[in-house]
């Protein structure tokens, strides 16, 4: 019962099925196979507008990746600080773009907002040279708090972004997530809404490696292959890197798995919200928990050999963060939340008064 | 027929078994797996000594990651003047070291020489202010000309290289079949011989997508998974990659398959050396051949589909590389021969009296 | 009469004098002079222990490459969200450091503490392959707000500083201003506090351009000449610097100057405090002061030719910032501040009673 | 008599007096005063036709920041493999143009011929991804053999360069000799010759320390400002920088200058050719002069007092450079011909029979 991450589940029987079948012949090499030949035309088909498409086997590589081609190495990066970009790529996009900053907002539940962008914009320094110069705003779709940008909330941040001649990138880590969660179009949430490159997750929902660079400005491509090649990120056996996107994209497959997830998120949402002393830290809208319960509840429950990791530690209260997978089971579920049950039952409120 | 290179073959059975028996349950990511925990055993074990070791997906990656270890900003890496690293890597080692310079060397058959690389050290400048720091040398092991180093010749390199202070570093791209050609044991050719670290390859010769990156020298692997993470090449689902190193290092699996593409490439050289107007640029020691035929004959080849790469175009001499892989069949280079027989046998003297 | 910043003033004639008693003859180059061989001796002198000493054109240049030398390219330099390395180098830092990041700390009047300092630390990371790698503290004396860090404040941050493992950087540009106020030794707030390295500034306080990069702990000190000239920073006619900050230091002559800018400010800071509407943003302690003032007065003060920068624009006041130097005369104040007193004494209350 | 470099000899007598002005008043920082503010104009005249100037500190910061803004760090940079920027600047081009790999080029007499050029660049790659991609092609005019390019030699240069979509950095360290050896206009071997961006160098003909980057291009100007600050090389007195470079190109002061290094030259060549023993590695068409001597010859002079480098050690000869400079005197000249004439006298012949 592995709540830890969507991705200590491993990979799903069709993209495993679709990495044997692609091991039947000789394929050229560096994506001059037939898998990575057409990716642009399925994704095409898929944005329903024509997209240029490079896969990447990891989400950090994605990302930085994706910035290094909207970002001087004298620009800066405008993120939610929180942002996987900023705090969990051990300095990634510093690397990828040569030296380029990230400059933070803070945001409630993971997420910016238009107006502090442009309030932070507006006193960028854009034109100054001791400063460094506004070039890309990046945003988390799944949010780093689980939650869901609207369509609406996009294209506002997109609408700010490009008034002042930035790009806007999505790191879209769990892309899959968020539009089963918003019931929308994948074209509504990215190039519709402003999105000029994306950086498309498969690995978490059930690739074994495998992410997508979606260019919607395919203008900002032009150097894409150039710096994957240097950075190491062109895999000679580039099919199988490809086939993985193509199966997970097939036949509703991508969808199939977030919804999974999703509704057991929701599920163990739903069960937790009646249990005692346990308090939501954002909403759930993805397939990411977030709650602060007693920390002798959480203790309790890694002792029986609960998966998840305790985010934060206060005196008597740990935050703890639950994820779910496109494998995880209703009975998963159902376990965790009658353990949970017991031992948030067991504790006395005396022990809660305080906290950090 | 395809002979482009060992990276046109897929993924060995024994490796996709090993993919598809890791996927039976969930495992903690970023290496936290029992397949990446056991990694330095099976390695120390393989190598007879104590090693630490790192799997990236691809040896461009394994490389230039190893090499930022080795050596500063502004450091100086000496290596032959074909070699991978200087010019098939679209400058990775420059982008990994911050700017670290490839000071090239020639030498016959694709080798650098121990006493070339002491002449050269000699005036490198150490110390001196206005010239790169001397920091590592690189060699190819099979060499970019499909020969191999003698353990003797690594001893040599390896003695000049510490005498001045530097560290060792070999592209072990195709690893396997310059073991198979030696018949030494890894370590021979590796510490023993004075290689400080070794990107082991394994892609090439049966892997999906994975390289081992082998410190002999453990001091110089502090600072490697800051630097792995932040180029994007540390794997969530990092047990796909370990996994493929383990089965792949199993049972003599490498060897196994390093001695097919090696035996077909003899098999196919003898061939070749019947033929008439065929000369043969570099030992064949390995799995690659390079050699010089008529234009028309290699054209002709090409139009009845066989796959090879032509390496440089003279006026009626065309060079080309082939080479063998773990899969490659004893009915493939027999088909080549008959074709190139064909060939060759209609090619009239006086046609190739001038070349470039 | 021109309080834009000290470093509007030219070159104080001891200086200028230098440089040109230091071209009556030739001298060896690139650091091979008189001026610059004996400048170890005489910065050691200075502060009482032995140092090493390496002179440079610029601030930026100064804290960039001190910076480079105590932070690898995955690491993290804690500093003050205001401070110069932070908002005004165009990511020199970043540059130098091969993409390092700069984590800020908020903090009263410009200064961070050392208890931010240690909380921020303890969640820093340490050691997790995901996050950049705490590495250096940098500090600026003066700071951007013009306060001056007690012995005591330094010494804590130093201490924080050194359990973590990190280096303690000083940005000294304004260093003689502070030891003028502070009336210490320049090794009291160096090294005898903990400071690993420092950015001895003399541009602003009469250079015409030079700063000492100084080093306390000489084992950081290894790499830095090949870091200074592959970023140019090494000056061919290298006594022209050097005499700079012999001359600077000679004689007292820094601490006049810097006595003269501070005691500029103090009379200036006296007369604007008994004006109407003039509010201190921090405490002056050397020669800078910060004042919110109504936005007419500030731009009355302006149309008549004082020079000085609004710092930021409220809705009817104005933050600007007032800079005295070595070379600000007694009557350059007393004009201002009946030009100062002439403009807010014309304010109306009901005006001030919204801002931004 | 110090014959080392130009740069052993201290700032021209009307540049100090130029500075010396130039600190009579406060003037704005970075840039903006009316020196700084001119100097496009004035530079504009000089070579007949509209052009971007960036003062800077120091060649070596010239050339680098030249080049960071023609090559992208995917990119190469055609020069000679004796060329400064390869040998000379500690990695200075690879740091600023964050990786990129410099391709050298033989080339007789230090010089790079159209020809070798043509060919190199049509075997480069551009377009495939394994490649770094051809971008820039940088010569150095004087030559690091103390030779100079004919406008019909860069012309030719410059048609190869464009015609490959690359563009052409000149070197210019110690342009005024070449102009003054050529007689011909700035334009003429600038853009009417088809160079794109210029280091022009004034420290080694009388400067104290002040290059110009001059861009004929200006549309590649457009990022070079933020690059400069950010490698702090944006000086904030930066009026010390510009009036150096007024200073220099009024009233002809650097031909003036240049003319004096360039004959004495002349007339040092002339006699050290009627020496026995003495060799001419290069034909001396400036300020420079690389001969063969006796080895115990050249010890001899060194022994003297003479300042000159020992460029090579042979077994019986020694290769030696001997630069003059804008200040060099006729007399001195004559007596380092007079002990040459010593030293070279008393070497018999038997003891030249092997070298290196």
């Amino acid at each position: 019962m592995n709540f830890c991450s969507d991705n200590v589940a491993g990979v799903a029987p069709e993209i495993m099925a679709a990495l044997v079948a692609a091991n039947q012949e000789a394929a050229m090499p560096y994506g001059n196979d037939q898998y990575s030949q057409r990716l642009d035309a399925k994704f095409s088909e898929l944005f329903e507008t024509d997209v240029v498409v490079f896969p990447v086997a990891t989400g950090t590589a994605a990302n930085a990746l994706a910035l290094s081609v909207l970002v001087p190495p004298f620009g800066a990066i405008y993120c939610h600080a929180q942002s996987h970009i900023n705090l969990d790529e051990c300095g990634a996009p510093e690397f990828y773009t040569g030296g380029a900053k990230l400059v933070t907002l803070p945001g409630a539940d993971g997420k910016i907002g238009a107006t502090d962008l442009a309030a932070v914009l507006a006193r960028a320094g854009a034109g100054v040279v001791h400063h460094v110069q506004p070039a890309a705003v990046s945003i988390s779709q799944v949010s780093e708090a689980g939650t869901v940008y609207t369509p609406a909330e996009i294209s506002q941040i997109a609408e700010v972004t490009h008034r002042h001649g930035l790009h806007l990138h999505l790191d879209g880590a769990r892309f899959a997530n968020a539009i089963v969660s918003l019931g929308c179009t994948p074209a509504e949430i990215a190039w519709r809404s402003g999105v000029d490159v994306l950086s498309f997750g498969a690995t978490k929902n059930g690739a074994m490696a495998a992410e997508a660079v979606v260019f919607f400005n395919k203008q900002l491509a032009q150097t894409f292959s150039y710096r994957r090649k240097r950075s190491g990120h062109l895999f000679s056996k580039m099919r199988f890197l490809s086939v993985q996107l193509e199966a997970y994209i097939a036949d509703g497959l991508w969808l199939k798995n977030a919804e999974c997830a999703n509704q057991m998120a929701r599920k163990l949402a739903e069960g937790l919200k009646k249990l005692p002393f346990v308090r939501f830290c954002y909403p759930v809208e993805a397939n990411e928990i977030f709650i602060e319960l007693p920390k002798q509840a959480s203790q309790g429950l890694l002792d029986e050999g609960f998966g998840f990791y305790p985010w934060e530690e206060g005196e008597n209260l740990t935050t703890v963060r639950l994820v779910t997978a496109f494998n995880t089971r209703e009975e998963d579920v159902t376990r965790f939340l009658e353990a949970a049950q017991r031992h948030c039952g067991g504790v006395s409120q005396p022990e809660l008064t305080t906290n950090r």
